[in-house]
């Protein structure tokens, strides 16, 4: 299989716990013979949500880099921590920035939320369909929601079953989607 | 083109706008060479809320009719017009009866808004996103809102050229889902 | 203190926990010197879906006693249980046979979601602001999630501290809002 | 009446309509003797998404400044323009950075939504009603959605007579919740 699948890392919080996810899931692609593009929202420019939206659209080169990225697949995951009852805004804010209409269009996304809590984000994934629905996505049905997260992944490995199932499913179907 | 596609009327509302809409999908669908089975809500026995849920489940052999239809398809619109800002709980009870968990797990599911206000359901769509995603469908990204219904749509021919091109659209995207 | 205070069992199930729940609440009340008045979708006629609503609006003689006792009250409480994602599709039936727009104008309302699995009606309760704000209700910021309600209650004493204090605190807060 | 209340303008888009709006709010309730402190997310230091959260929360000086005026009162409007189907990133980055548990609990907060389109946000503040609820606050029902804001609204007269009811509606109900 060719198909290159992204992985956006919906927090830019350093060292995030999503980001080691990223790189699960990622892994998890790999031996499944899939090449995987990580587009960790952390490193963007600091001053992203003023330099690369409104008049800056298009303009700020080091965002770029992560539409022409976003571009290049047609399908992807989104990794979401649960803040504040919610995605993190920083999510948002890159969606803002990106070229619309046709940035999501027709791609195929699957979400995944963390959280410390029991939740594992399950309001704001959502929050979130409603958005790439908005976007012209067509959202998966199977959304993983990882709650008590630091309880069940230390960073390499996933030690619930039941979640290391539903990631499995849900890196299936969304590449067979 | 031999797919069979689902209509849901989401009411139970007697000479309900949304069964007209579902009759002008099928419609369209026929047109391409599709055959569609439409389930009109308001067909159903008048006490199914008790005797087809609960300890009640598949019992009800009338409501069982409806289980059959939606096994036979694959793919399915749902038409949902609003009320009190969200769908018909009518819509939401039909599913509470379904057997779980394959009754829409895997299927494609596309939604059409319906008011006389000009959200066309926007707010409920959403809603009934989150359930079926729930049910592990998967839901087509265009949804279709339909504001100001009375004032575009007769009964029969949609007068306004934007309804008609996304409804076109829509269908297209779903069978090709 | 005087105020009647409403609880709406939000399900037909027959002996629900929700029913229990509701129960435990009015019992809390009743401590506190309040009366409370419990409205159980469970006993309204089976076919109040098809008897109460549009054209029937006002001529089901059992609904319109709940009706009269909503009337009566200016805060109440509404007991959700999670069905398939969100809350039960008789609740928003039984709004849909709410008389409009006044039934829920200007009231204070709190959600209490309850869910065997660990959600506790998150999502659903998302679902059930939007639409008690479109009837015009305030809702009370904290909402009570009792997820794994079978583990915590066992139908008379919730054993979970933070739940009985959440429970405590969602009491005081909709008594003085 | 010498209540002091907040004003969010919930964008860092320069010159945005939010703003205008937010100014429009301001006049009305200095009518009706109420003193109003407009908060402008464009006036934000650019950097804020990185150098006011997570590791960095409280530590940036002019950040502090938006939280101290929040502290400082106990209602606020928020101004929710509707980018992407939803409110704007920015507006949860700056939830993000709030002090927490305390900032929003307990305070009393009305939204309103803008769009061109014909939703006025009426989805993003179901959002944001998620999130309000979660931080504590309680969320006026009365949401004001203004659709076709271009139309209606020329920065400085409300047009249409059904949008200046509703405000004033709002503004009132917020006053005295």
């Amino acid at each position: 299989m060719t198909t290159k699948v992204g992985i956006i890392v919906g927090t830019n919080r350093r060292d995030a716990m999503s980001l080691e996810m990223a790189k699960y899931y990622s892994q998890r692609l790999i031996e499944k013979g899939v090449e995987a593009v990580t587009l960790d929202l952390a490193q963007l420019p600091e001053d992203f949500a003023f330099s690369a939206l409104y008049h800056n659209k298009g303009k700020n080169e080091h965002y770029n880099y992560y539409q022409t990225e976003l571009d290049g697949v047609d399908k992807c995951f989104i990794i979401a921590p649960e803040y504040n009852g919610s995605f993190p805004g920083v999510l948002k804010v890159f969606i803002d920035g990106l070229r619309y209409p046709d940035s999501l269009r027709d791609k195929k996304v699957a979400m995944v939320g963390l959280s410390n809590g029991v939740l594992g984000n399950a309001v704001g994934l959502g929050h979130l369909n409603d958005i790439l629905s908005y976007m012209g996505a067509n959202v998966l049905g199977l959304r993983v929601k990882l709650g008590e997260i630091a309880k069940h992944f230390d960073g390499e490995k996933v030690s619930h079953p039941l979640y290391e199932k539903f990631i499995d499913e849900q890196i299936e179907k969304l590449l067979s989607f």
